[in-house]
């Protein structure tokens, strides 16, 4: 199919970054997962953790995000846009960059799929995976915390989807939205690593 | 992954019966289409174009789907249960038949992944695809109608994702209800059989 830029979305614990990396490791692609957000943070001077963060959230959930935001404590006004508005429309620029510069990549989230949707060399991905799957998964990469892992993985899910259909307008996980859906606990990750390399080869 | 049933559910035009079907005959798989329709119609007594428009409208849009049917001018009131709910309940019990029977076996919609997501030895599939690619399709495969192919599709779609919430509370097409989703557009209806036959053997 000739694809030079593999967008993954995916559920929290289903082994989509996982995934993600594999294949690019295989095809050869440069990769971009945590690197969109060290650039973002560079170029607009927020703290990583805040820019992970503000990815994951819709900024519709409190008037704070709108001017100022109260829990950087930083007016938060960049241009006339709130901090959240700032930070995705330099995430959106990134991206597009990476896209323009013909080399070959796989990107993990950052709702890439949506911004390189009318790209033609592109393929956009979804992973997800039972709950259960899931659970055991979170445990034993990010370890216990006193959260139950249910509820990170459900409330991880659900930023991801509010934040995506906040600026895409778009419902995050819905099929028709991608071109390839993989339910890793079913099929298993190497699996999907070899379905996704002979779709792209 | 040794998986005997495979349930097939599909957007309109998007060649998901073609899919299905191929992939029985390479897999020397049984195929469940029609087949269940004329089942249902038959041991309901409705007439099988009743049956497959049933299958494909939520019951919840009219009150006159209780108790008796406006539409079919039939009382509907079978054990107690409406038209939609009798045909629902036959529906289910003849794919559970099927399931039971321990014969491999390719079914195409009536929500089939719904009513065997517990069976270990299956495997949900979905096919979906790019609007265009759609339009183009009804128009060759059922011919040209005084209603333009887009609404065609769009009432086709929101029918039976209406009737699919209504039965199952499942959202139709999430990508997490179903273990592998494709689009037939973007990666081809030859290469969907292909992924879908190496995953089965």
């Amino acid at each position: 199919m000739a694809k030079k830029i593999i967008t993954v979305s995916r559920q929290f614990g289903s082994g989509g970054r996982t995934i993600a990396k594999e294949l690019a490791s295989r095809l050869g692609y440069d990769y971009y997962d945590k690197e969109i957000i060290e650039s973002v943070a560079e170029k607009t001077g927020f703290s990583e953790q805040f820019v992970a963060e503000k990815g994951e959230r819709s900024p519709g959930k409190t008037i704070f995000s709108y001017g100022f935001d109260a829990g950087s404590l930083m007016p938060g006004v960049m241009y006339g846009m709130s901090a959240n508005d700032y930070i995705w429309t330099e995430q959106c620029k990134f991206i597009r960059q990476i896209a323009d510069s013909g080399k070959p990549c796989v990107i993990v989230g950052r709702s890439a799929d949506y911004i390189l949707k009318d790209c033609e060399e592109s393929l956009h991905v979804f992973i997800c995976a039972d709950l259960e799957f899931r659970k055991k998964r979170v445990v034993e990469i990010y370890g216990d915390t006193d959260v139950k892992p249910e509820k990170r993985i459900l409330d991880k899910d659900k930023r991801r989807a509010l934040n995506h259909k906040f600026f895409t307008d778009l419902e995050w996980g819905f099929a028709p939205n991608y071109d390839i859906c993989l339910n890793s606990g079913v099929i298993g990750i190497d699996n999907c690593v070899d379905i996704l390399e002979g779709l792209v080869k």
